[in-house]
């Protein structure tokens, strides 16, 4: 494989890049799932070292990452930034400039994981992974920060096309509605699903409890992709109404924005969102719709954000979706740093 | 290689293998170790990815699991569940089958550690090990649990057919005899020991102070063993007299069954060991066997279960032992995982 | 590659070594460099695994050999021993001796880093590193102890030479010199740095404020090396003089004897040197040197041991000594542990 065009790309959002450089990332994606372990791949990135910053834990994350370095040939270096200090505003410490420059001397990318509790305020991890990527000479990925999640969304999409056997997501109509729960959530998976699947033409209903707005400047631009596609956009705070049609659902918790106002405190979220019980994804919802696929980007809170049934039923392509977190990691990082 | 009959197959207790599939297995470790890096095993799991679970941390388990992997060509990921989320009876989290599911989209195999102090009750671990093993489409490997440890009990096999220079084991006395001390041992090693050479035919005594019994149905598995295998079963609460022509000394600490009832007092149970200073294997005790084997699976506690004259004396082959975990362990990961 | 005459070598400090075993591994070290992924490299340590224990944490150095052994076909292994029961003089453990044998039936080498923090008295990490050097039958490398720290010093070296372009440093003055800081940092580097340099024929000038003596032993060592090479040898106790004619500055925070005396209070260690304001490498201190290099072995403490003009301008060069921590390690590891 020669050097792609998207060679030394980083990856922060998929809004960042055009939908020519997505479908390029897509394409290979598919082949490398139809010829996993195919020497055409194993080696793109033959010795190389691949630095993966876990800010916040992560489990499917972690594996799907470490995973695409190995069967890519290379190798993911798992990394807690606990034992590093860098410089803060307030506390001596490494500048995230000699950080980067070094670290773009050891390896071929780097991903960064950082999600609220490890921020100070909604932002900060997004723009974090920002500055890593304008002071690095090596690609940097978002491997989900506070405000978008790059690789999910392409997962989502990849799963979509699989499922509907087409690649043409135009005129489909996508439910991103909130689900209760008690594991509090983050915004990052959500709003990069609606960024990107505005852009590829669905029709776009968003559907959540008064009070759980997601960050207005996403909605924004979601609506400004829609209007660009040609499809349309609605925001619901009905729990049903939106399921009416759907091809898609997808069904999860998110924090609302108080969340992310002067310091998390996640007992007191999930007991505001355990109260909107009405707020799940059941057989007797999905039955409203054009026969809909159910999505979601794990880990699912069975009985809260979606029954059992629906997430376990025929429908479902929660397993297909993860599975593909994988192949789209591999794509992307061979084309932003295989030789 | 052609795929094993053993692809697919899970490893959670030795006892749950028949004798022609160990045996297998065992044939195998051999000739890897005789020929550790040779080409024809250096690839088994070419950019394959074994998952490792550490509920409970390990130095020698990990060493050798994330070593096996190398050498096979593959890699293992090492994991903390600390940062992953459960579904509990209280609490919620992802089901098993969720994250079973996943994992095995992207991995070869998986590996699961879980001792005491990560569970309620005596064998939760092994349960938990087999609710994984019951969802996950690859195979699952103990790498120890609060009643199992197939993979040591293996490399003890190895190890003393090494040293006795023979297959057979056939009625070698093997004495089980706890030992005091001041880690708390939990009883997998000992009971996989036990179930894997009466099924070989030795001659077995278990010895140890009143108050010390282990699982009393492994110990009727055992008893059943010996009994098909045509050899020998005793049980002694004495310190010195199943030296007796003991060909192996098999001399280790465990926990009191108290332990295990109503949370893990380790404090406790050392101080109680403790009071058992007889129970310890030096020179004078061996000198009343059949020039018998030392073997152990370490770490040795040194002067409490064990004379340093004895441990580090000639007939001692924990060295060798613990070197087989090694290639038995890639001897399993190749037959059950190696395309 | 044929074996090296280095092979089985531990590297614990460079005085250990003779001047020929360095430059063989600086010479490996800089084709490595000039050739990072070529054929000849890739598999020095096929299949090998190479054991990491940090018993305190690390960036770069953890990057940079997990990199190393990476690059070179193997697998670095990153283990905290906290899991790890040693034996001490108060506790039951594993003996040294036990865990050094068994791991090197796994592992084709292993290095240790232990700092202060994780020792009760300065030496003790050293002493441990050759404990286990001692009872090991694979190399041991030192990757930063309480005393040493030879892989930093290899990579001084070769940064140095790559600027002057030529590979005698002979003659030319080094100004090792305190800075205030923040971080309350080890001995290991700057003595390394002052060890091996004062071997290859530099001229020496130690500068620190009064109260920051180093090592007594090691300046005893630095003296006569200094001797031997015909080279000249100062301290200091003034934070501008010594740059009159420098050819390289190395501005580097270090903590007074009084830290590793009776457990370490970092706060007042930072405190303390807090005051010493006028110890920092700046733009008119450079002004008076022979248009001196900047060296550290990072991370920067900017604004404190080095203003940033220093530290980010022509003549800096600690980008290029943390890269060639990479090759240095490569070299010594394909040197002393490559088949």
């Amino acid at each position: 494989m020669a050097k792609s065009e998207l060679y030394g790309k980083d990856l922060i959002c998929t809004q960042d890049w055009s939908l020519e450089e997505l479908e390029q990332v897509l394409k290979l994606a598919r082949q490398m799932k139809a010829s996993r372990f195919s020497d055409q791949y194993t080696s793109l990135l033959r010795h190389r070292t691949f630095l993966m910053f876990f800010y916040n834990p992560s489990v499917r994350t972690r594996q799907s990452f470490e995973a695409a370095a190995t069967e890519l040939g290379g190798h993911a270096q798992f990394l807690e930034p606990g034992g590093m200090r860098l410089r803060t505003k307030s506390s001596a410490g490494e500048t995230i400039e000699d950080a980067a420059r070094v670290m773009s001397r050891y390896a071929c990318g780097m991903g960064i994981r950082i999600l609220e509790g490890k921020i100070e305020a909604y932002g900060d991890g997004d723009e974090l992974i920002r500055q890593y990527a304008e002071q690095a000479s090596i690609p940097v990925i978002n491997m989900a920060d506070d405000k978008f999640h790059p690789c999910q969304g392409l997962a989502d999409v990849m799963g979509m096309r699989e499922a509907f056997d087409t690649d043409s997501l135009k005129g489909k109509k996508l439910l991103q509605i909130w689900g209760h729960g008690a594991l509090a959530r983050a915004w990052c998976s959500v709003q990069e699903s609606l960024l990107i699947n505005s852009r590829l033409g669905m029709d776009i209903t968003v559907a959540y409890p008064r009070g759980y707005d997601l960050d207005p400047q996403v909605m924004d631009q979601v609506r400004a992709n829609c209007t660009a596609a040609g499809s349309t956009f609605e925001i619901l705070n009905d729990s049903r109404a939106g399921y009416e049609g759907a091809d898609v659902v997808y069904s999860r918790n998110w924090m609302s924005p108080v969340a992310y106002q002067g310091g998390l405190n996640r007992q007191e979220e999930i007991e505001k969102a355990m109260q909107y019980r009405d707020w799940i994804c059941d057989e007797s919802r999905m039955d409203l719709t054009n026969d809909a696929l159910f999505i979601h980007p794990m880990p699912v809170d069975r009985g809260h954000e979606v029954s059992d049934g629906v997430a376990s039923g025929p429908r479902s392509i929660i397993y297909d979706v993860a599975e593909n977190r994988l192949h789209v990691q591999k794509a992307v990082m061979a084309q932003t740093m295989g030789e």
